[in-house]
């Protein structure tokens, strides 16, 4: 079995962003030269998501959008921020969108339907935050 | 190392339906002869799901009325449908159902609790979809 | 490839609980010798979860409020509870808390960021139940 480990750092411009990182887990993938396995996908942080979906951006507003519907943003609305934090609803959006993707890797490709795409989902940037990728397999 | 890819296609007869695959899921393991290791099932449209839970047809009415108040239907709600689609909710649905279930093999079957079981979450169906296992471990 | 599987037992004091198991899945880590690998968590039971967040207890009375309102309990409310159930409501928490994580293991540890931790979400506690650790690697 081989293994390949490797890490994304992000630093964004907004406080929310959804980022296409496909093509740079594909990079790794090659680097790896593991033809058959698993590909892990996590965000190592707590406000942050790694989710597949498709890259068309009325999508991703319509996302946004919800989000702020299911988990409002709110300084006074959570406990969590009489912390000092003000971060409670990233904590929450990010459960929704999840933290981790696990892709196949077939023949030397991630083994991805017709839109697949892996995004990281940032709710609470302006700051750096690293995705970890693990490949294990042949 | 071995590994085991096998895909599955469903063409739902309606727009919305949970389908139990874990038979599905066992055969394809007994093909794979791996004893120990883990099995990765998810849906390669970005419309549907893999989610473990009861096979109980009351609770999927529940998921069913529960994700239509979550993520409701319209197509004058969401900015993706101005793509020209309409299944912009059936994106947001699928999200909070979950793409993929990553299952333990052990001792040669899916090491599951009492009443786990993997099924297909359709959204958007009516056409032809693809859900891939893979199986890897030794 | 090696692997190994081990079992958690839970029995929770109230219905709902929080319970950070990272050492326990750490103590696993260690005992199995795998350096580079993956390491599944997941809930055995369907109205329990595995989930990966920060340890504050502001932030989790926040998850359990707005779970709360997300997918309120109710006898009445769903159409599972006329099998006899009363927990329908635990069912679709713990969809959106998610069943299982996969962790990425490097160089014999938990390859976690800064605020990382695994929980045991328990919706429909007091009795036992099951979660699953199984590492597979080298």
């Amino acid at each position: 079995m081989r293994s390949h480990t490797q890490y994304l750092w992000f630093n964004t411009v907004n406080k929310q962003e959804f980022i296409n990182i496909t093509m740079q887990v594909e990079e790794i993938l090659k680097k790896s030269c593991i033809k058959e396995g698993l590909c892990l996908v996590n965000a190592m942080h707590i406000t942050s998501s790694i989710f597949i979906n498709d890259d068309e951006s009325g999508l991703h507003k319509d996302f946004s959008l919800w989000l702020e519907r299911l988990a409002p943003f709110g300084k006074d609305k959570y406990q969590h921020n009489l912390t000092g934090e003000g971060n409670a609803d990233a904590h929450l959006k990010r459960t929704i969108m999840g933290r981790e993707a696990v892709v196949a890797v077939t023949q030397g490709k991630l083994d991805f339907g017709p839109w697949e795409q892996i995004f990281y989902g940032e709710f609470d940037g302006q700051r750096r935050k690293r995705v970890l990728v693990k490949i294990i397999g042949e």
